[in-house]
């Protein structure tokens, strides 16, 4: 279809609709709509039906669908409150961070990938998804369990090591090969800047507060914090990271004025208009074709990997709270959903992930997200649930 | 610039942050934001600086933020009011839709614009932008006054009638030529589109309201809403009228669930991220160089025949009620805002309008937006507001 507006407007039209209606198909069979979304994409993509060809218009948007969806997680993650989940989440989400990268890094290198995209992969095996998680124990009223608190805060927690592994990622890949006085750079770098966005950032905020309830325009604060997404979005790009880590962190310095501001719920407009678009290019960018048996193997080893050493990873550092517990958590944190994903965006724009690659992230992401939910399930009805504070 | 994805990044931060910046400083100078904004698009864009060229996908992002913008105006307007705000507004509404149209129509046709030109800006000062209106009542406190009453609900019937008239001219223009049979079947479909719409619609959604609550996907309602403004964007442009109108009418018939659903803090985040782009982009689609000692001096008529036109028009169904009431609502319909570069977009989206008589309308909506707040603050202090239901 030729990129007039509108056939644009039509485009987006169709795929809203489209990608809406399997989501809540997807939701109905008690299935994670965000699958449901990327299989949307998948079905009318070029690789499948043929029916859609993203422009780049099109494409453009999705990618500032990605940018508002990550904002709109840093909006969610208060960073005091990890402060008050304690060690068991920190400890279960370094191992839970480290063994995924560490098993997926090895498996892609064994296969002889290069190492950019075999790091890459394993970047893309390291993030949770807490959304479908906190759903599912939402819809099961046990949010209140010890095993879930844990696996919340483990999820912020992870969020932020993941978007740093990200980081140093995609700043190791610009900088060009793995060099130490790069790396310890950009550690420091990364760490720095996530520090301040965690613990200064926010009293910045506080202290111009007052001027920004000064100024005449209207909805200022959501101005300020739109502003300070995409600025962030843009600087992170240019020091060499990803534009959804800027995004990211420019939704944690918020967090805490979230309520006082309402800007979660209006970001939430933005992120529901625009996040389906983001689903949608993505599954539509799968090629299909990729998946011969070699590849098909390597997918579901991939996705193996990623279930084993997120439920090992994240459970033992909880073994002596007993195995109910340690698999409650590993469990929770396996899915990836929308943060692989992400993943894989940055892989593609920087050109670094080939289409099989890309077709591996994509498999690993939907089965760990697929497979989470009912297991979870299952875990969690073998006892009833205890009101508060007891699994 | 090249259209980049990342350039694409750099431009939405860069235009948000200088279009927001105009906006602040033409509020704290009692101005209104929105000739600020555009503004600040005529300086930076190819015609001034040069600095910024809108590239395609800024232009599409620009159309949807239009689209989002009217979806906003109709959400925020209750056709229910409109039965309890009574007569008064709506003759005040009908004459100030007439006089405007008829006066501009003749002026351009005496100047020897084709017919379609003359329409399109006949139109655009038709309708009046309530906000600005809104804004300065609000900040002097009167808006429980009679005439400030009357205002607001005759804004609210401009909207409609001049949303109609945009559709019948859009209507007229696609079909070619005035015939007779095509003007009488489009008014018919308008007006059979706008009371389904205001009358049945509402009623339609009340009606699936609660299969809506029981739908699994989240913020089923907002989905719900983005799917309608959509798709009746896009029927709107296949039935040769322009998707606003379609993005309007469907705001219009969520009205009533916006509180329940809270759907108007949602959309308005949308809103408030889109339209900065499309202010921007419309100010630097205007041509500085049309500015010939011939246009200027229409150009100056046109505003002065469209200030004239709404304080007589609205003026004259209220003169009964003595010439204060009539001289506040006359200035208070004035404002054209963003309401008139709206019909000037349609115009340029229907290549119908000329560089110079965008110049035309740009610079009436310039006017006519600035001149009214300072008049009517000086209508409002000459006499000190009673507090309720007198002037």
């Amino acid at each position: 279809m030729p990129n007039t507006p509108d056939i644009l407007l039509l485009q987006l039209f169709f795929i809203f609709v489209w990608a809406k209606l399997f989501g809540e198909v997807f939701e109905r069979l008690s299935l994670p709509a965000v699958v449901g979304e990327i299989l949307a994409g998948i079905l009318l993509g070029p690789y499948a039906t043929k029916f859609i060809t993203p422009s780049d218009t099109l494409r453009s948007i999705a990618e500032v669908g990605a940018i508002f969806l990550l904002f709109s997680v840093g909006l969610e993650t208060r960073p005091k409150e990890l402060l008050s989940v304690g060690r068991e989440s920190l400890r279960v989400a370094i191992a839970g961070v480290a063994l995924p990268f560490a098993l997926g890094f090895a498996y892609m290198l064994l296969r002889h990938h290069p190492t950019p995209e075999a790091i890459f992969v394993a970047a893309a095996m390291v993030a949770t998804s807490v959304g479908v998680t906190a759903r599912v124990l939402g819809d099961m009223d046990v949010l209140q369990t010890r095993s879930a608190r844990i696996i919340l805060g483990a999820a912020v927690f992870d969020d932020i090591l993941g978007l740093l592994v990200l980081a140093l990622v995609t700043g190791l890949v610009s900088v060009g090969g793995v060099k130490w006085w790069a790396l310890v750079l950009l550690i420091v770098e990364a760490i720095t800047f996530a520090i301040f966005m965690i613990f200064l950032a926010p009293r910045i905020i506080g202290r111009i507060r007052p001027a920004v309830s000064r100024m005449s325009t209207r909805n200022a604060p959501l101005i300020l914090a739109l502003a300070i997404c995409l600025g962030l979005s843009v600087a992170a790009e240019k020091i060499g990271m990803a534009a959804i880590i800027g995004a990211f962190f420019a939704g944690l310095a918020f967090a805490e004025y979230s309520p006082e501001w309402d800007l979660q719920r209006r970001v939430n407009g933005i992120t529901e208009f625009l996040t389906p678009y983001f689903f949608f290019v993505m599954g539509a960018r799968l090629n299909l074709q990729v998946f011969t048996g070699d590849i098909i193997f390597a997918a579901v080893m991939v996705s193996l990997l990623a279930i084993f050493s997120k439920i090992v990873g994240c459970g033992l550092p909880l073994w002596r709270e007993g195995r109910e517990i340690a698999l409650r958590v590993g469990v929770g944190m396996t899915p990836r959903g929308e943060v692989g994903l992400i993943v894989a965006l940055v892989g593609l724009q920087m050109k670094i992930l080939s289409d099989a690659a890309y077709g591996i992230v994509i498999f690993m992401t939907g089965v760990t997200t697929l497979v989470a939910p009912p297991v979870l399930r299952y875990l969690y009805r073998r006892k009833t649930p205890q009101p508060v504070a007891a699994d």
